[in-house]
């Protein structure tokens, strides 16, 4: 008995977890994967560790084998197979090996999962730069890294600072090279927002790598040697990686006809169908509804390629399933740091004409008393109104990815911030604390809602003195006079109720301390004793680290 | 202006939030708070840690002092207070100092946070004891201390392997104490399962440390030197901590008429009201509702007791807030390992009569490609029909309270074991895993709840071989030589397709591997290819861990 014939195009996240599925639900389905590269199955998010030597062996980037997956789930799967065109009419993919050779293939049912692939910049003489890579493939790394050991470069230029501009940053610059990174954008990690980016640009400086924002590369020279940037300036570079992001590998799929949206990416319905019959697609390539805006939008990382990838097979096996759309979940590791974001940015929330509120909350990994407790910088975007959570966003030395997970169930649980503190999280000292960061978050959340806080973001703290509110801070003078806003009134939280009579009650005030929570606790009396008053968001701690530079202070 | 008058017994979790909290919704109230103890606002959690100098500086057991709560939150804190009546009519508690004086304050409104005290077990012979401790307080800990360095103890013994007596434990250990566990139960860890457990007591034992479970101690004699067990045995102790669990501490309570349910606990509504108007209770000593079961409960964690202290201050401000009960998470470090658990166990759940199925995965902290990936076993319990999840539990060296923090979100959300593998959690290879083991739990629940797999427990092992059933080992031999089942055939996974031939299709087989993946493999080629098959849930390596002592092989 011969079963279904699968053909699937792309053996990486989407298109493998699809086939061993498959074959898990049908034995005698005969499967073939089509990959255009030389490997399968292999770790993508891996490669910028094997550039520093973190992950040492090559092979380790190699998950499974054709060999082994034939062996193992009776797959034929078949390397350096490029798909360049597919027919719907007479169900059949060809396309050409890397030897040149042609092939043709017919299906019953075809999945295709043919990822992203790396947008290319508009640089003069980028064509002629030898030094200058992408890295998205295990061939692209084997560039790289013939590049390091033949040259033996001491100077590279990051273009593009997203995650995996990020990550190879820190790896060369973990292999001992002068490392720039050049962002377009006003800050390094665009999927945060600025003050948390803030952060991790801090991070990278301390590093020693050099970061420069708001500004493209317009132009390589020199072999590639010589970089000039927007604004006319030039940068030396040894060794150049290209990360401005990836759009959808979809022209096969779009010249067959198979209908594209949004960015090129293709449009598939709940149970990942394309516009043509038999025809199915998923991972990096598909436009997903983004959860919260119910909007299309293009998510390319692995988590949902490969819940994709199992799902579809389970269509194609007749079970119920569906897409229920992706909300994107991401973390980099910037040295020390890391940096993580769930949902959406303040900015895309913004964009998307949601009613948005923003708190921030400085927490620590775990109990303050138990040794190595580190800060972690957490910031939650909701609805003020409904407490619906809309993303939140977390940097820190140590536990940031525990918090963004906890939040990232919680929003895909519609969970409200009226939730966050009623989660029961593990606590001891090694852990936690037994007020979590995330219970904070919440409880940050609902004095806003409840109308028992009314904050300020640092962006609009230069308008509100320029307004004449004045800045009230409630630290203690040695913490003061280790750094300090420009011009504020300081009176130590514990002597406030005892010099009440120091401040003027026809005035604004922005209360501030170090972290927020003792600000919160003198707007509270202040409050109470009928000032006028609002707490700035992230107190000192978040202004030190973004500096809007705008600020104007009271004459 | 004088504001309402409000009395707080006991100035740790539960109280000192309510207090704090209070005072930030109401600068008039006059707020006392009356501590039996000379600390108040402590870190509990923190104590054993103390023991082995993990935490070096006593001071940093103590968060807050009364002098800083005075300044900073305008708090009345009285320590060495104990209150001995409480009279709901004249509105007064009274009671006396550590100083013998007598003391009466009355009350508006009185927040009653006792919490609870340790169980002491009937053993004969523990009056004389005076190396016998507990530990709950800074004085508990003062005394074992002064101990520690008089007598320079050499052997310590711990009765009740709970989660204060593994960390007592640990601690003593590094201390370089030889230590000894008794625990009553038959394993240690009781709100875990046994074989959950399992791998806590190898911890200890590879640490060094004894371990004698299913035995009490009845007597303590030689002035508490040896101690003699419920079999008869004996052993050595120059130092004993008890740790047999805790109990509402609620005779004052009690005495003045206030309703008491559960063991003991005081009984309070939605709004942590008592049976007495203006009296209200929270933290260890009150009855919650167990969310899952909808049951009465008691969950004495520094978590709930925190929530609860502010919710009743926002109730007696006038804030809408009401208890919405406990599910109840822990988690212990015990040496390199972590042990957690949410929710219900499946004894807990089997016992509340609930339709109960379990899973076990073997994942990983973070990529297996990525340095050092160690291993993390998670436990669900489900309902298998509906998908609601009852609780989970996890053991593993790094990453366990994240997949916890995780799960215990997941069913205050309210979410279904079909929901796990939509969760969108922070990937990079130093965090985690494209498919994570919180959603491999969910597909693997999904397989059972979709029946493409059947599942055999550990426990049902012994009764299915007796009645016939084979067990098949899909490991490779230079597994299998590493350690294996009694009796088992063995065919590898990756030749099982073209061995079928050697297998009977009138037997019913029990598959195996290491960790229950390559089983699942197994299953589902065997079931597609008509043999009766089930799946042993954990596969080997919880199998040698738990090591059903009555297994039972067919001749």
């Amino acid at each position: 008995m011969i079963g279904v014939k699968v053909v699937i195009v792309g053996g990486v996240a989407g298109g493998m977890s699809a086939a061993t599925r498959l074959r898990r639900l049908d034995e005698q389905a005969q499967i073939v994967v089509l990959e255009k590269g030389p490997y399968v199955s292999f770790a993508n998010c891996g490669l910028p560790y094997y550039i520093s030597g973190e992950i040492g062996n090559r092979d380790d980037l190699i998950v499974e084998s054709p060999a082994e997956l034939q062996a193992r789930f009776n797959l034929d799967v078949r390397p350096e197979h490029t798909v360049t065109k597919i027919d719907p009419v007479t169900q059949t993919v060809s396309g050409t090996t890397s030897g040149g050779r042609s092939f043709t293939e017919s299906y019953d049912k075809l999945i295709l999962a043919p990822g992203a692939k790396p947008l290319v910049p508009d640089i003069h003489g980028l064509a002629d730069a030898a030094n200058a890579f992408v890295l998205r493939s295990i061939p692209d790394l084997d560039r790289i890294m013939l590049t390091l050991h033949q040259v033996q470069p001491k100077q590279a230029l990051i273009i593009g600072a997203g995650f995996i501009g990020l990550e190879v940053a820190e790896n060369l610059r973990r292999r001992g090279l002068a490392v720039t990174i050049v962002e377009q954008t006003p800050h390094v990690l665009p999927p945060l927002d600025e003050e948390m980016a803030a952060f991790v640009q801090q991070e990278l400086q301390a590093h020693n790598v050099r970061v420069i924002t708001g500004q493209s590369v317009t132009t390589l020279q020199d072999d590639g040697h010589t970089a000039q940037l927007s604004d006319g300036t030039t940068l030396s570079t040894d060794l150049t990686i290209l990360s401005v992001g990836v759009r959808p590998n979809t022209d096969v799929a779009g010249a067959a006809g198979i209908k594209l949206g949004l960015r090129g990416g293709i449009v598939v319905d709940d149970h990942y169908q394309t516009s043509q019959p038999n025809i199915y697609a998923v991972g990096d390539a598909i436009v997903v509804t983004q959860q919260i805006t119910g909007q299309p939008a293009l998510i390319p990382l692995a988590s949902p390629a490969n819940r994709q990838g199992r799902q579809v097979a389970d269509v194609i096996a007749g079970l119920p399933q569906r897409n229920r759309g992706s909300i994107g979940t991401a973390i980099v590791r910037v040295f020390d740091l890391a940096a993580a974001s769930t949902g959406l940015s303040e900015r895309a929330a913004r964009q998307a004409g949601l009613d948005v509120a923003v708190i921030h909350v400085l927490g620590k990994n775990h109990a303050a008393y138990y040794p190595e407790a580190t800060p972690i910088n957490l910031k939650l975007i909701f609805n003020p109104h409904t407490g619906e959570i809309y993303g939140a966003q977390g940097v820190g030395v140590d536990g940031v990815d525990k918090r963004i997970d906890v939040l990232a169930t919680a929003i895909k649980g519609h969970l409200t911030v009226a939730d966050l503190p009623e989660l029961e999280l593990t606590y001891a000292p090694p852990f936690g604390s037994a007020k979590d960061p995330v219970n904070m978050l919440g409880y940050a959340a609902l004095n806003i809602t409840e109308g028992l806080s009314t904050h300020i973001q640092w962006y609009q703290l230069p308008d509100a003195l320029k307004n004449g509110a004045i800045l009230l801070d409630v630290r203690d003078p040695d913490e003061i006079a280790e750094g300090h806003f420009p011009h504020s009134v300081n009176i130590p939280l514990n002597d406030l109720r005892d010099r009440l009579n120091e401040l003027d009650p026809k005035q604004t005030y922005i209360v501030s301390c170090r972290s927020g929570q003792r600000a919160y606790i003198a707007e509270r009396i202040l409050r109470q004793h009928g000032f006028q008053v609002k707490n700035l968001d992230g107190a000192y701690q978040l202004y030190q680290a973004v500096r809007p530079n705008d600020l104007v202070y009271p004459k």
